[in-house]
């Protein structure tokens, strides 16, 4: 088994990919090609972030279609598309990214309750990723809103949808710019997996995220965008990603025997 | 001014649409097209819901671009996405649907706070709805969480987002199915426009929900998209459409008398 839990944000803006890069057919893809050639190795899994490509229209769309396709069978793929809506809206949804696409999990965000992220669990062997805890400045806004009893809004999601799903088909986004959280996180949900943004450009240390929120089967998927992807902006820019995602996964590797005992 | 605050709600699902638009060379868009000269006269906005066009994948977009551009000018446009990310990726969704596409509005999840949402508002002369009272069953399950000071999450989501965005800019989804939270919520927001999905197939009251919601300026735009564009599955469904939009802006036109003094 590999000895990391890198997931590669695939966040591809048409303003930032090297210049040499604009006039392929596809730039986007193209990209996107080059980085899944340089990481793969050091990686788990990918996460296109859904806006970028929604952002360009029909031809964005096509891109991530190829991208998806092209990213090897073993890798976990992940829409964030942070989704949502009434029960047979929540389906189409589904639809979009488990059939139209084959993604294996999509993040799902909660605010409608139950029947707005049940029709995603309905789909076999696929994953959904609640948004729990996120790494933004506003998630202080709402998540943080406390009840009576003394807990979080972010809790209450945790705690409740835990009946909704099992620890095979429902994860959790929790944001790594507070690690003391994630510990307290951890708690309420001992077993399932968290998928961690926000380390890298978003300022959370590794280290105290993986000895915060690991479990003995890692238990953790930790991001990383901008840090990757974007390490160069030049024409060397897959194998600045590739040393980039090598270096993060070689600390990934030492903290798996620390604080996982592998 | 048109005496009626009726949005019909573009949900256009393509095992629904009559056998004989089938094997036009875009049945969505065509199926759309009739719905829009059948009703238009009746409404003064229309709303696709964008899950049922991002379910059809690439083809989808080119269905739900077609069918805007072909919505007359006058009639303001909703796109029902449920979107929110952090900062810089709801900008990049804001663009999808302000720039990419040209609706005037978009409706947005609170979950994520503050720089979730704003990005959305920095769009000159367009306008955000938000989430806060939902009309699906699950709608209970975060949205009435309540704080050690007696208010529900709801509640500090209108609350707090108007410090965000002003009555010109910022709506609200208030849902149909509770008529007596309407007058609550109207007592938080006096001004915002709500946009009121649930009446019709979700079994809302059309009557309840004016007394209870509108405002000297109306304040309401109330959705139906089953009940008008699937009024009939043959191929008289035009015809039907219209004559349910025009029955329901007659009733409309009455309780604009009764409730507004128009």
């Amino acid at each position: 088994m590999k000895r990391t839990y890198l997931c590669v944000g695939l966040d591809t803006d048409p303003e930032k990919i090297p210049a040499h890069l604009r006039s392929a057919q596809d730039p986007i893809f193209e990209f996107n090609k080059q980085i899944i050639d340089a990481t793969h190795e050091w990686c788990v899994a990918y996460k296109p972030n859904i806006a970028f490509y929604e952002a360009m229209g029909p031809k964005g769309w096509e891109s991530l279609q190829r991208t998806l396709e092209y990213i090897p069978e073993d890798h976990f793929t992940i829409a964030d598309a942070k989704r949502g809506d009434i029960g047979n809206t929540s389906t189409m949804y589904a639809k979009a990214f488990f059939e139209q696409m084959d993604f294996d999990a999509i993040t799902v965000a909660p605010y409608m309750g139950a029947d707005s992220v049940t029709p995603f669990l309905a789909f076999k062997d696929k994953v959904v990723i609640l948004l729990a805890h996120t790494s933004n400045p506003g998630s202080a806004d709402f998540q943080l809103f406390r009840s009576a009893e003394g807990h979080t809004l972010y809790e209450e999601v945790i705690r409740k949808s835990q009946s909704w799903g099992n620890t095979e088909n429902l994860m959790f986004v929790v944001g790594a710019t507070r690690a003391d959280k994630i510990a307290e996180i951890r708690k309420l949900a001992p077993d399932h997996f968290f998928l961690v943004p926000g380390v890298g450009a978003q300022g959370g240390d590794l280290r105290d995220v993986s000895q915060q929120g690991m479990t003995r089967d890692c238990g953790l998927l930790v991001n990383s965008a901008r840090a990757i992807i974007y390490a160069s902006a030049d024409k060397d820019f897959a194998r600045a990603a590739r040393h980039e995602a090598q270096r993060t996964s070689e600390e990934m590797s030492q903290y798996l025997s620390e604080f996982a005992g592998w």
